[in-house]
């Protein structure tokens, strides 16, 4: 290892937390409480953001006020405001609720198509062909987001070869951005890299984002992992909202503290302020009655406290 | 990036819970928790675990009953078993107590050094020659441990001169293993790969290990950016065991299970059952009436009950 090769200088961090980390939780959280997370967010100056989910409320009813939300948030200019879009009906929502960004996903494990939605994965991203072409129409950004990038609850292992296939087809569906996703945890950073490079050489390692879980507590050293080989956009949830649904009491999304206090140590610029980010994790780790699950967040607020 | 670039094809991988981790805790452990612990990881194959500190019961009464527990934990051969000896009497209660390897300890920080023990750091060290002289003419391995090696909770950066300095006074003490720890939790993984260069420049890339702490999360992704450099020793602590002193609440050593968890995904050698680790960390927390702090470890516990 040369440990001079160069890491990207800037990096782009994707603020998940309010959609696919609060998506999960049981209790219901008040549109006035999610729109404060995001507007805390959106102060502390992250360049996306993924605010809604236009799904049907029967499915995930956590997200029965993604319009709400998108409607009375102060955003800010340069932000991009991201909202899950799973068929047309969504999109439609997605748009009147002035979405920037849209996201479509599938799966790179056949066995988890075919568990959830009962269809392959070619098939199911071939369903979100009209929802690709009115963003294009409409002029808004798409994004792909791959699950079980890196392993499989229901198969296991995923070969590569199927991560590069679902990177091509979104691709090929006009994919501005394709997240490459841990869903649960269990990738290494060498695993990672063999992952990224198969990623890499099916679109380019600008559109690329790594979407890591700390179920297994090795989301850091996977984005570190990552930042070798080039990617510079990662996905993370403030105060590591969003436990994993196939392992209940485990960690989900890898904290954005953890991830900007790395990113700070390496001199890597993220154009956010990481104190702004810490108040916001207290804030709705207080909402949600509960601890926060980031490392380096609980770390600086007793720090402050002892301060 | 080359991540054909190869990392080292097995590590040692020394078990500082019984010691380092427990040391901390204010309630009173019975030996014979003790003893359990450390015959469980003995039972996993841990070469080296950290077991006994002879240093004064008056400064931490948790290590009062070390003698008690090296003279009844059930030995395997190979397994070094180590103890702390803060001075001459303490290396006389660990020779009395069959330890295989003595622990002497300095710190990086003059202000550390200063704080804790009103002296500067070379009178620290050479304060240990006496306990250096009776390893040696008893056959005993020597360590040398190193705080604060990244960052001082009281003069904040510490230089990369000062590491080499204390890497070289211990060399020069006739250490066989020398710890580079980041007792704060500070470090992130370029700045790893820094003083660990450093400190193979002082001594040699085989007798040099890296003690990391979790406090920010940054822990895996150092000690990945460290098997970059060659260092193939690390600490860790079952269930994470440790708390920060400087930090409560924070989290302390890094987790024994995480760490192996990322080994195995790297194809490096350890020679330790990960699934006795998770059973030995799931009994110490019980003992201890809280919820580990491993990541792997209640992952792969929650795995096996939904199993």
């Amino acid at each position: 290892m040369n440990p001079t090769t160069s890491l990207p200088k800037q990096v782009k961090i994707v603020e998940v937390g309010p959609r696919d980390g609060l998506q999960n939780e049981k209790d219901t959280i008040s549109a006035a409480v999610k729109i404060e997370l995001v507007d805390r967010l959106t102060l502390a100056g992250f360049a996306n953001i993924e605010a809604a989910s236009f799904v049907s409320p029967k499915w995930v009813p956590q997200m029965a006020t993604s319009a709400e939300v998108m409607e009375r948030i102060a955003r800010r200019a340069g932000t991009i405001y991201s909202a899950l879009t799973p068929n047309m009906l969504g999109f439609d929502a997605a748009l009147a609720a002035k979405a920037d960004e849209v996201v479509i996903f599938g799966s790179a494990s056949e066995a988890f198509s075919q568990k959830n939605i009962n269809c392959s994965i070619a098939e199911s991203i071939a369903r979100f062909e009209g929802v690709a072409k009115a963003a294009k129409e409409h002029g808004l950004r798409l994004r792909g987001s791959i699950s079980c990038a890196f392993g499989c609850p229901y198969q296991g292992d995923v070969p590569l070869d199927a991560v590069a296939d679902v990177v091509g087809r979104m691709r090929d569906l006009g994919c501005d951005e394709i997240d490459i996703a841990d869903t649960i945890g269990v990738a290494t950073p060498r695993k990672t890299q063999a992952v990224m490079q198969r990623a890499i050489g099916a679109f380019h390692v600008g559109g690329l984002s790594g979407h890591f879980h700390d179920t297994y507590g090795q989301a850091l050293a996977n984005i570190y992992a990552s930042l070798e080989t080039g990617i510079a956009i990662y996905h993370s949830s403030v105060s590591g909202l969003g436990g994993c649904p196939y392992a209940k009491g485990a960690t989900g999304n890898v904290a954005t503290e953890d991830v900007l206090y790395m990113m700070q140590g390496l001199g890597i610029a993220t154009g956010i302020d990481l104190d702004l980010v810490v108040d916001a994790g207290q804030f709705i780790a207080q909402q949600l009655g509960r601890k926060g699950s980031s490392r380096a967040g609980n770390a600086i607020a007793t720090k402050r406290l002892a301060a």
